[in-house]
């Protein structure tokens, strides 16, 4: 009896995968394009492409410090530059590789990242009449010139519509979509008049690539929409237009130039047309995976699953997990979103964050201290001899505002216990400990409402190379830190979800369990809570909490008499 | 008629003024002797002498950072160096100058400094067996070893002696003779009872000079006595036996070894012995001045009188002032010490401080910043083009504990309001600022307390080289800033006061207006308060004071929900 023979399509070289998968994984600096095996999940080929617009791609608004643009014209080379350029990475090293085998791309962006577009979908900020308007490019995730109407779309929707924040928080950002479109309205009503639709860039880039011009038949990934743009099925999509017309009624005639559905990443957004195809030497029609954020798709790259949250460390921190409908017990106050189906397909995504982390230490070290970077190898040293407590600083991790648990991006930093022998060391402890607080604070709020975390899985820069780090939060929060064994996540995850709409039969994969298994890994190193740590941490994330709901106006008035001695107190016996 | 010939001790010659003093100034680095016209107050020499034990001169010990000691052969190498090099150089710019010419000395110092020293007033330090231990040296007035027993010295005052405390408001600092005394009890017993007596600094030099051996015929200053050792005519001089049994029978002991008078600066401590005359190469027998703490010869020498504030600005602060017993309005909650002739005799001497200005913003350039100090002029430019209120930030000056109005050495500093783009130098004004802020409670409190302030003079090196910080003063306060025209208050009021005990018909003055009026004055520059600016600082001061009261333990719980906002606002208007 003869075996059956391979399917035609598959082809084996070596001992290696026969197929492969492209992940695209637009960061706030520069967009990374990965070529993924879809056997191992080993990345073969990549290349890392630098927005050159703006200071470190980022177009800045000198007389306001809250603006953050970005030229869309980047996102678009950036796209073209690396997927060719690891495309021929991966010839290169790889003998028998070849672009054909190539079986689906995906996409994951920062976010809410909207664009200005015309009908046929391409972005005002392309168009020589828009070009000096900094409304008419992509506002970037953390843009934050649109405090007033968010606080203004928070108040309407408590009064008229309260189901339309509660999962998020009860607060919507000013770094989201609405506020955003709005303050456009507001600022620069000639781009928005100009503007025929407004696109998320994670949806936007798949659009590009499957050749859909026109804005509405756009497929929205349920993850920007739910997260950021206040979409649910259970009221029909996007906010009702009589609450949009009641901000503004050029809002509720937006709404019908947006989207009507939102998709999981489940669903394809169309497949790769003839004109990108050439361009980027790969087979016309393979699936393009709905765009997510880089985080969703960063914690699919990471192994996410019910139980298991993945913590993303770079400049901010997002936090994603996921949780059944069984579980979940009502909306979690403070925490971003909960949105069905924005993580895996059939699960509530949940996502938290922290404003800022890396950004808080290189504040400290670039700004602050006027260094070139080289200083945080020497404070980790010093840091590193420090033990808990020892060094009477407190600090709150509120530098760029606190996005959970009090969805407050105005809120601003604090340090406190410092003497006159406080050395900067010491100081950038004690701003790592802050972010530890602030990652324990949403780890509490999550559990408190039922969603279960028995693994965390960590990602990100930070978490690759700062042990110290690594062990203060697993001190901090009393829970093992594992790394992932991936360090590109977020393309990986977007690898994963083109290999999950590719398809078993294709050479990829019929769901994300049977797809995270192969694809995803752990280092070998784990950060196992030091039980003595953890009692001084429990101390001092006493004195955090008083100070963070003090100023975080969660708490009534507080007594604030004790606080320099109990620091002391902790100080003292650290020192002892 | 003939007139009267002038006396013949008197010889003219040129325009200069006929008579000289010397004033001797110990700093916490250095001591500095100046050679000083009785007629007109001008320095006509000086020279300063490093103390060479420890770094810059101070006993510091590795393991607790509260320790600060000195050695005593520097404070008597020092009088020997200074003076005779500062009567060196007198000679060479001076024709004519002789050290005949000089009819007394004044002495003073930095304090509470208290030395053991043996029954002929040998400190320990200086004998060979103590060499080793550090509790046998100079106990510096920045030693904070001794906050326990500062504590218990303050529970054991409210609980049986009320009155012991109320002039230091209410509560005994750690700096202090008391406390520092039972310290060394405690921790190095075999000191304490080699120890005979315990001198202060300011009190011991001029015995050094009269050749006093006795340490209970020393004449102590009632500066000293009264502000730091609880001596009071009122409750018959030092605190009782009874009272001092309760700490430690031995201190108990101890008090019959100490003193039972005091003087203001209207008293010698005696006349210049043989010995240390030949050493000096001066007249033997001329008059030495009660020696003073620093501050209140600085005062002196600033021009201090009933109005007049004089805050000395430099590491820390020292606020002065005198009250007439017509005035004042019971003992001042939170004021370091109100004693009768501590100052200028026949006023109450009231004397504030705060524990760290120039210190703070030192800290910060040269421990946080990691710079060997040239960038507190490019951070000052850079404050200098901020407006109030647009840094967003505010700090508590306390990175030395808070002396005034809150007399409590254990609190730290805070900073708050800090963002991503927060810049080193919008810090350093805000440490400006809470420095300023500090000032201000200080002022506020003593005038409720009936103490009139019409006119303030600042000296020390800040006032002098700091034109920022002192336009902040004045904006803060709302009170017009005066400079001192002597660079050396401190040095020119211990001349002052050896004029006024060597008296007119040696060529000083019988009294200390009449000395002030001849030997003071001021710079032509005054800093006056801009309105806009005042205002703008109110709101920040209402926010300081919360946070002061708040951490400082004198309010209740206190409400934080808008202190992070407040100062967005404030900032805002600030940048429009």
């Amino acid at each position: 009896m003869a075996r059956e023979k391979n399917p035609p399509e598959v082809e084996r070289y070596g001992n290696m995968a026969e197929f492969f998968t492209i992940g695209v994984d637009y960061g706030t600096n520069s967009v990374r394009s990965i070529v993924v095996s879809t056997a191992t999940g080993k990345e073969v080929g990549s290349f890392v492409f630098n927005y050159p617009s703006g200071h470190q791609g980022i177009l800045l608004d000198k007389n306001n410090h809250h603006c953050a643009r970005q030229n869309p014209a980047d996102y678009v080379k950036g796209v073209e530059v690396t997927i060719t350029a690891a495309l021929k990475e991966t010839a290169k090293k790889l003998k028998g590789f070849s672009p054909e085998k190539v079986i689906g791309i995906g996409v994951d962006t920062t976010g809410s990242t909207p664009i200005p577009v015309d009908r046929n979908n391409v972005p005002l900020a392309l168009q020589a009449k828009w070009k000096k308007n900094l409304a008419a490019y992509a506002w970037l995730w953390k843009d934050h010139t649109s405090a007033v109407e968010a606080a203004k779309i928070t108040a309407a929707a408590k009064a008229r519509a309260p189901e339309y924040i509660e999962r998020y928080g009860g607060v919507y950002s000013s770094e989201w979509f609405w506020a955003k479109v709005w303050h456009c309205l507001n600022t620069a009503p000639d781009v928005f008049e100009a503007a025929w639709s407004w696109v998320e860039l994670a949806d936007f880039i798949p659009a590009v690539l499957a050749g859909i011009k026109n804005p509405v038949e756009i497929k929205r990934g349920v993850c920007a929409a739910g997260h950021k743009a206040i979409f649910s099925e259970d009221w029909g999509g996007l906010p009702s237009k009589k609450f949009l017309a009641s901000l503004n009624p050029k809002l509720a005639d937006l709404r019908e130039r947006l989207f009507a559905a939102a998709y999981d990443a489940g669903t394809p957004a169309g497949t790769l047309c003839p004109d990108w195809a050439a361009k980027l030497g790969l087979r016309a029609g393979i699936p393009i995976a709905i765009g997510a954020f880089d985080a969703h798709y960063g914690a699919i790259g990471a192994g996410v699953a019910e139980g298991t949250l993945v913590k993303i460390i770079g400049t901010s921190t997002c936090d994603c997990t996921v949780v059944s409908r069984d579980h979940k017990k009502g909306e979690i106050p403070g925490i971003c979103g909960t949105v069905l189906g924005s993580i895996l397909p059939g699960y509530y995504g949940v996502e938290a964050g922290q404003s800022a982390v890396g950004d808080i230490f290189k504040w400290f070290v670039e700004v602050v201290c006027g260094n070139d970077g080289s200083l945080h190898e020497t404070f980790t040293r010093q840091a590193q001899k420090l033990t808990p407590g020892q060094s009477g600083l407190i600090a709150l991790d509120w530098n760029n505002g606190n996005r959970t648990i009090l969805v407050d991006p105005r809120l601003t930093g604090l340090l406190i216990g410092q003497t006159l022998y406080t050395t900067p060391a010491e100081i950038y402890r004690a701003l790592i400990e802050a972010t530890a607080f602030g990652a324990r604070a949403i780890i509490e709020r999550v559990k408190e409402y039922g969603v279960p975390i028995s693994r965390i899985v960590c990602c990100g820069g930070i978490a690759e190379k700062n042990p110290l780090l690594m062990q203060i939060y697993a001190d901090v929060t009393g829970c093992t830190m594992l790394i992932s064994g991936s360090s590109q996540t977020c393309a990986l995850g977007s690898s994963i979800a083109a290999a999950v709409v590719a398809g078993k039969k294709n050479g990829g994969y019929d769901t994300f369990a049977q797809a995270q298994k192969k694809m995803t890994s752990l280092k070998p190193i784990k950060y196992v809570p030091n039980p003595k740590a953890k009692k001084v941490y429990d101390e001092l994330y006493a004195v955090y909490r008083l100070l963070h709901d003090g100023f975080g106006g969660i708490a009534g008035p507080v007594d604030l008499a004790q606080v320099m001695k109990k620091l002391i107190a902790i100080k003292e016996r650290a020192a002892a």
